[in-house]
Parts: C-alpha cells; sequence; structure tokens
C-alpha cells in the first residue's frame, strides 16, 4: 500500500474518482445503522434473560439481615448487594452506597451536592468564583456534559498510552485551587480501551491538591469487561492506594451493572472513604426513603456471588470479541499503510477509538452519515465537543450484527479515504 | 365521661393513680411496636406479589413504540407507562415524565435544579439572599426535609378542613417575590387526611406569584387511596384548572405507585405543563441515560390499565379500612368526652391526624416509647421539626396487626390521658 501522502495530485485524482463510485454504490444500499453509543446487542441482552425468572410469585423478598426488601427501609443498599458489587471492583462492602439504576446519575449527584453543599464541610462551589475540572481526553461525553452543565471549566488533559499525562495532573491539582476534580475511566478506557498503568495510579494517589475537596471521579465503568481471557488487563485499586498514600478521602468510584445485567435496569453504586460516605449519606437521607430493593435482590440472587460475574462477562466477551476484531481486520485491510489514520485495539471495554489526519473527523462522520451510518458525533470524546485537532472518532461496535458492522466498518474506511484524498488535494492546492 | 377540665384536683390525682398502674401494667408487656412511619403491612405487600411472575425469561420486552426495554434509551419513560400514570392522576400521558422509584427524589431534584440553575430562565436560588417556601401545616416531614436542607426558609401556614388558609398562601405568594413554592398534599392529606375543596384548587390555580419562578408542589401521593368504595372524596385536576385560569407553568405534579406496588419497587413520576417539561428534560438530559424501563413495563403489564389500578387500590382498602376503624373506635371510646385531644376521620390516605392539649404531644409521644410503641416523633409535622403548640401527633395505622394496633392505640391513649392530667394538675398547681 502506498501513504496518501507520497501520491501525486494525479494518483490522488484518479483514487477519488474510483472511491466516489464506490461510495455512490453503498449510498445505494440505503443502510441505517447506528454504531453511536456503547448499547449492547440484542445477543448481549438475552445473556441475562433468566434473571427474569429469579423472583416470582412465591419468592421470600427477605434479604440476609432480614429486611423485606419489598418495603419503604434500608438507605444504602442490601448488605449482599454491597458485598456483590464491592467485590465487583475490589472494594469492602463497608465502603459502598448501592443506588437506582445509573452510575451517571451518581456522578451528577456528586457534583450538584457539590455545588450546593460542598464537598466534607468545604464552601459550596456555587459560591465560589471559578470552579475548574481536568478531563482526560479522549473521554466521555457524558462525564463532559455534567460539568459543562454546572458551568465548571474543563481543561483537556492529554491521554497517554498508560493513562492522563500525569505531570499535567499534577501540576493543575497542586497549583491550582479552583481545580476540584478529574473524570477518570481507569480500565479499558472510554474510548480508547487504556487501562491506567500502576505508576499512573500511584501519582493519582500521591496527589497533593491544592483545594481540599478535590477529588478524582473514578469511573469504574468497564471493571469486568474484558474481551479475553487469557490477555486481561489489570489495574491497581485506587481507594487501598489512597489510603495507603494517606489520601484515603481524595476518590469517588463509580459502578454498576448496566453493561453487565440490563443497561437503565441494573444496579450502581458509589465507593468511598468513610468520612465521604458520611458526608454522602447526609445528602442521601433527604433525597429519597432508599432505592429498589427488590432489583439488589434480583442481582444478588441471579448472580450469587463474584463468580457469577466472571462467569457472565465471558458470555459479553465471547459476543463482543468477534466485533472488535471484525472493526480491526477491516481498519487494517482497508487503511493499513495508508498513513491515513491511527487505532487502537482494546483489550476490553466497549469502544475503539480512531484518529483521522487532523481536520478530517467531522467530514468522515458526515460522510458516513450520509451514506445511513451513523457514528458518535465527531468532537464528543471532548469537553465542550471540542476536539481541537478534528480527528478523534469513537467506534462502538457492540451493537449491530456482524453483517451490519462489517459493512459499516467499509464505509466508514471508505469514507476515511474519500476525506483523506480531499485533504491532501487541497494541500496540494 | 366527664371532661378533664371540670375534674377537681383530687378527682386528678385518683385518676392518675388509676392511670398510672394501668401504664405499669402495659409497660410489663414489653411491647414493641413501630407506628412511625406509613409502611404498609406485609399482606398489603403480599396484594402485589403476582407482579412478580409478569416478566420471565421467555418475556418480550418489547414496549408499544418497538423498544427493546432492556437496552438503553427513552429518557422521560415508556408511551405506556406514562399512559397509566397519567390516567391515575388525571393528566394526560404526554404531561408525563416517568423516573426512578421515588417521587421524594424527584421533588428533591426539583428543587436542587431551582438551585443550580433556576426555573425556566429564571435566576438560580443559590444566587439569590433569600427563598421562602409556604408549608402548610401539619404536614409531611420528608417534604420539610428538603427545604430546610437547601437553606430554605419555610413559613408554617395553618390548614383548615377545606385545605391551607388561602389568604394567607395569597397574601404570601403575591406580594413576596422570594416566596418560590408551597408544599401541598392535596388529597387525603399527610397527616390529616384533608382533600383540597374545589374552592381551595381554584383558588390555587389562580394565584398571582410576585416570583415568576414560583410553582405549587402538588404531591398526589393518596390519589387512589380511598378506604371506602361508596364514600370517595374526588378533588379538581391541578393542571388543568391552572390551564383554564391561564398559570399552565405553575405547578409540578408528583406520584408514584410506592403506595400502590412496592415502596423503594415502584415506579414515580412528575406532570407539569410542556414548558415546564422542557425545562425539566434538559437536566435529565444530564443526569441519566434512563429510569428503569423494564420496572416500568413490569408495572404496565401487570396493572393492564387504570382499572387495574382500582381494583388493585380495593385490595389495599379492605386491609386498611379496619385498621382506620380500629383506631377511631379506640380514639372515640378511651378519649370520647374527655375533651384531652382532637381527630381526623379520613376517607383515605395513610394517617390519623391527633392534636392533644397544647404542650403535651412530646410528652405523650416520649411516654409512648418507654413503654415500647414507637410513634412519629412529636414536632415532625412541622418545618424544623417545631410544632408552635406541642400538639400534633400523626398516627400511621397501616403497619401493624390488628391486635398490635389496638394494644398500641390502648398504650396510646392511655398516655394521652395521663399526660392530659399531669397537665391540668400544673394548671391547678
Amino acid at each position: 500500500m502506498k501513504a496518501y501522502k507520497e501520491m501525486s495530485r494525479e494518483e490522488l485524482l484518479e483514487l477519488r474518482d474510483e472511491l466516489k463510485k464506490q461510495y455512490r454504490m453503498m449510498r445505494g444500499l440505503n443502510l441505517s445503522l447506528d454504531m453511536s453509543r456503547g448499547k449492547p446487542c440484542i445477543e448481549q441482552l438475552d445473556i441475562s434473560m433468566e434473571m427474569m425468572d429469579i423472583l416470582n410469585s412465591s419468592s421470600d423478598l427477605t434479604c440476609d439481615d432480614g429486611t423485606d426488601c419489598r418495603n419503604y427501609g434500608v438507605l444504602d443498599g442490601l448488605p449482599e448487594a454491597k458485598k456483590l458489587i464491592g467485590d465487583m471492583i475490589e472494594v469492602p462492602a463497608e465502603n459502598l452506597i448501592i443506588y437506582g439504576n445509573s452510575s451517571l446519575n451518581i456522578m451528577y449527584d456528586a457534583i450538584s451536592r457539590s455545588m450546593t453543599h460542598g464537598v466534607m464541610g468545604n464552601t459550596p462551589w456555587c459560591r465560589l468564583d471559578k470552579v475548574k475540572f481536568l478531563c482526560p481526553v479522549p473521554g466521555y461525553d457524558r462525564h463532559f456534559s455534567i460539568t459543562e452543565y454546572f458551568g465548571i471549566e474543563m481543561i483537556n488533559i492529554p491521554m497517554t498510552e498508560e493513562g492522563p499525562d500525569m505531570d499535567l495532573v499534577e501540576k493543575y491539582v497542586s497549583e491550582d485551587e479552583a481545580v476540584k476534580g478529574i473524570w477518570c475511566i481507569p480500565k479499558y478506557s472510554n474510548p480508547q480501551g487504556i487501562t491506567y498503568s500502576d505508576r499512573v495510579v500511584k501519582r493519582f494517589a500521591r496527589l497533593k491538591p491544592a483545594a481540599k475537596d478535590f477529588r478524582i471521579y473514578w469511573d469504574n465503568a468497564y471493571s469486568m469487561h474484558h474481551l479475553y481471557e487469557d490477555d486481561q488487563e489489570n489495574i491497581l485499586e485506587i481507594l487501598e492506594e489512597c489510603k495507603k498514600a494517606g489520601n484515603p478521602d481524595i476518590v469517588y468510584k463509580f459502578s454498576s451493572t448496566s453493561k453487565i445485567s440490563f443497561p437503565g435496569s441494573g444496579v450502581a453504586a458509589i465507593a468511598t472513604s468513610p468520612n465521604n460516605l458520611v458526608d454522602i449519606k447526609k445528602q442521601l437521607a433527604i433525597q429519597t426513603i432508599g432505592h429498589d430493593k427488590v432489583n439488589q435482590l434480583r442481582h444478588v440472587r441471579y448472580y450469587k456471588d463474584i463468580n457469577g460475574i466472571i462467569e457472565h462477562m465471558k458470555e459479553h466477551a465471547n459476543i463482543l470479541r468477534p466485533k472488535f476484531e471484525t472493526v480491526l481486520t477491516i481498519l487494517e485491510t482497508e487503511l493499513g499503510g495508508l498513513e491515513i489514520g491511527n487505532w487502537h485495539k482494546p483489550k476490553g471495554g466497549y469502544f475503539i477509538s480512531f484518529d483521522t489526519l487532523d481536520g478530517c473527523a467531522k467530514a468522515v462522520v458526515e460522510r458516513a452519515q450520509k451514506a445511513g451510518v451513523k457514528l458518535t458525533s465527531a468532537g464528543a470524546t471532548y469537553p465542550y465537543g471540542k476536539d481541537p485537532h478534528d480527528s478523534n472518532i469513537r467506534i462502538a461496535p457492540s451493537f449491530p450484527t456482524l453483517k451490519d458492522l462489517t459493512t459499516a466498518m467499509e464505509l466508514f474506511t471508505l469514507c476515511v479515504k474519500i476525506v483523506s484524498v480531499d485533504k491532501y488535494l487541497t494541500v496540494l492546492g
């Protein structure tokens, strides 16, 4: 394969004609495919269907401590649910609060509470002139939306192959009291699939924040989401590391079963230090009488213990692995050697991160959309939707069938080629 | 029966000896009964157990519009869930947003959102010097806790037999721009069981608030909770009345199935005007990807339609009615003619409101507690836990068995008698 940048104007023009012909053909297929979000596919949802049989009208819905799960009560979650989710995220049960169906909602609540009531006795953020968050990029659009919604200034922190650029993180956190948090997806990150190295985790644990109310927002969304049984990434447990480093209160760890059981009908949790738990429960006691204990019980009785979840996740991996491999194969086959794009090869998580030549991402996404393939908006992986290089595109391979995914990726790579040719032609003038 | 106030010092002293003897006997029973919260009893929870069979592993979890309820998506609730809850609270489906398991949480969110982002473009409350709420009293402690948590000043509004004192409400709302809301439980109110009259509802609808962001917080908690099939109270539908009065945006209406299906595992909703819905959804889209649709579907398929709920509520009424009647009979038998207490005779809801002589409520609750019967704390029905007359006690008859309830009420009335005798003795000097 000849790299595009080596091609002459004539070669590029000829190539463009050929690519456009292919593109017109694909438009003729009237595709309607959605690769925009990290949605599990139908086969993945089917894996958990037996959970629907776990509770029936003859079930005893009493939990281990004697609580009738059908009634009011239990603010912070069933003990057995704390144990199950705790084991999943490697945190003792007593460090958890179980919430409703959405860890995003817990993060929202954490920020909202900090705005109106402050963190552990510190000044409520709404009374401060300026609040800032560090945002490793590319990252998760819904994180950035929360901080944007609350008027929090977001600062881009480039990702490296082993996590966020910690020199920058340390500098901002230690020097600027307005920096109150950082969004992290530490394992199989969204969108790159990067797992933070031990060195990075330890540097997080040892941060010396200028702000007493600085917290690491550790979104452990993909802790169990390995693609390969024999090639899994591991990560140091952050609460333990922070405790060891004398920084026990510096982190909120979030998790849920959204991509384990059913998105929207799972169980979500926060894990943090005893001091933070006391602080959070002051709000929680005002906010609700309690979350859905029946659903907590349903999850506990279905999975039984952490081994149940591990086995369950293998089934997810069996469905997701070929999809990831299909995407990677097509990227390699179609784009290898052309030097018009880079991509990660994740071992877990939900996404493949693709970088076009600078200034091409938006045009690629638009072109794919016109031919019926919906991708995550270009820019979505950056705060304010602004990718300074206009190059990052998040590919979400989970939802489409293998066949549709193949078609979609053929179209995607075709769009990358066309837009890249156009770019080089413009450069050549 | 001779009224206590007619008794001589000697008669009172003799009576006290006799009452104390009875009290010592009852303490000897080592009771441990809880009448503090409006919790359904086990028999009531059993009514809904077949809901657990509605979905199983062979169920098609696709809803009417084709959405797979097991996956992400649908921010504001399933259309059929909106229809069901809408019918329950007499509001068109398009005016609803379905949330998670707790209407209290929706109210909390509404206040929290108003603090940080304001209401429909108005100044966020956290930037105002003073925010005030009107609180009809006696009322619901968890309402008051939310406004207290956010530092909102609460103003007591006395309840009349047909609802809050509307002269006062109109005065405060029209004259004071800092008054941003009023907590209402308009039907079978907590704790008095009063249903607002048509006249009161119409006066609410016609309010002319000084503050553009004033809202009526209409907690329709007991809309279906009649005790008598042939003697039900009805209430004008507030959204419709507000619309007719040219005040379409003035009200948020809250509801849930907590005391219909399972407390903590039900479905909650807000109903309001299109303008308010747009405003709320801006937040909702940041806060969550969506609520638990599987549980929404479970409720819809179980009840089928409003008639399913109506039939279901008759079963609740059959269990609750004898409990309410037991309480009322014992109050009448034990306290009738003594002029040491007043109480309401509600036709629905969850509570019986009892008023002691001034200055006696705390002592009664403490005395009952010492003998093993836990009542709602005296003062709880007032903002800041401060009942200016120290007279209101909320009786929650739902949870105990009929036998326990009888014992508890015998103890309760005994405590009322003792404390009242003590009061008159003090007066006599």
